[in-house]
């Protein structure tokens, strides 16, 4: 077997064209995106991402992951993995990964988030985590939310972008998208005068929609939902973190 | 009536020593601590924390709870708010504030959240937020959770900090204090042999216990616990965001 390509500088071209795959306008220019950390790339193979190229550090080398991209696997210093990583204690370990192709006008059905411009990308990210874990269907996000492959998010989902799809949209398309599906669409916010999320009436498919951190769901979007809700304030906060709401909401909407 | 003091450069030494205050440690040596942002300044304000100093640009100077502390407050030069804050976009406002006197060996009652070394600032100042937005009574945090007078976690509770006592001590002694003061004392844990959130008796005492992002509530805590719970996976994620989980149950246990 031959020894994998070594790349020792941070100054590589290669490692300089990788550094810029962090920006969301390359990602979509490409095509292609980073992953980074052991439970991400593993997650990505196990869900049968495609791989376009691994990078590792040296004590990966005979990781058995490693060994099944071996084609594709470049081994590189601490150094250079310091430089790729987004994080301060990298784990030296990467996969550039081919961005998923998605339909461009999905049916949908189930349970449902629509993110209506939701931009800090540690929300979006927790976000997709808690629709997976409370058993949803799928997310889509609107054109201004925070982009599902950016570093940021990729991290904060843990993996769970490999276990549901994740679509981006319009956000008026996404709501027709949804009614035309007969899902019901909720649209979440802060005001007594909306129902409370546990006096709704159960239903099976429905898409829920969370709002922008500092504006919340557009006046144009709650308009034209079926039924806008809200998280009762018992104490004397103003709002919850928009990440915490959608949990509430998901696992309070599982348990109606 | 005189001018403000007026400050143009960052390096002027009071303003470098106010930039060392963000330290945990030297805020539990001066016994003071800044905020920042017009909300949080006004909110300390409205619930009559006791306010050292205060520091505006210009475009605040005729403004009433500026006025409220002419005798503290001094005037400074965009440069200088850029200098001290911690954000990227400064609002040009900043107090300092006098750390709260908390009693040693408080009496509990209600409903408490305790924080079992959860070390993300983020984290603990959204959960602190929630608590206060569920109705809780109050928090305590372990001696190794993330300081709640930390810039970061001042910015993440929204001014909740000042609508709840929020206590720092060993995790031991906070589940003796709870226990003593015939509380329950709920551990919570992502392990499907716990019970499941939604299946617990009511109760209107108790204190729900959340752990380290990494390695959860440790064991030893949880075998002092009354019950242990858990929130349902219902999709492949393997666990939760804790500041999510810490919403889903306390809302959830609320309208058990």
């Amino acid at each position: 077997m031959e020894h994998m390509k070594y790349i020792e500088s941070k100054k590589n071209d290669e490692i300089k064209q990788l550094k810029k795959l962090s920006a969301t306008k390359n990602i979509r220019k490409t095509g292609t995106y980073m992953i980074e950390g052991f439970h991400l790339v593993r997650e990505a193979d196990q869900y049968e991402q495609k791989f376009l190229k691994l990078f590792v550090t040296e004590n990966y080398a005979d990781d058995r992951l490693v060994k099944k991209y071996y084609d594709i696997a470049t081994t590189v210093s601490e150094d250079v993995a310091e430089e790729m990583s987004e994080t301060k204690t990298p784990q030296g370990i990467f996969a550039v990964i081919k961005v998923a192709d998605v339909e461009d006008s999905p049916k949908l059905s189930g349970k449902w988030v629509i993110l209506d411009d939701v931009q800090d990308p540690g929300n979006v990210g927790t976000i997709v985590r808690t629709a997976d874990a409370a058993g949803f269907d799928g997310v889509i996000t609107s054109l201004n939310s925070a982009d599902t492959y950016q570093p940021k998010v990729q991290r904060s989902m843990q993996g769970s972008q490999f276990h549901l799809p994740i679509y981006r949209m319009d956000i008026k398309k996404a709501i027709k998208l949804a009614q035309d599906s007969s899902m019901k669409v909720y649209g979440s916010e802060v005001d007594k005068n909306a129902k409370p999320y546990n006096k709704l009436a159960k239903a099976d498919d429905f898409a829920l929609i969370m709002g922008n951190e500092a504006h919340g769901v557009s006046r144009e979007v709650l308009v034209n939902c079926d039924e806008n809700i809200y998280i009762p304030i018992l104490g004397k906060a103003e709002s919850l973190n928009v990440a915490v709401a959608a949990g509430v909401l998901m696992y309070g909407l599982q348990s109606l």
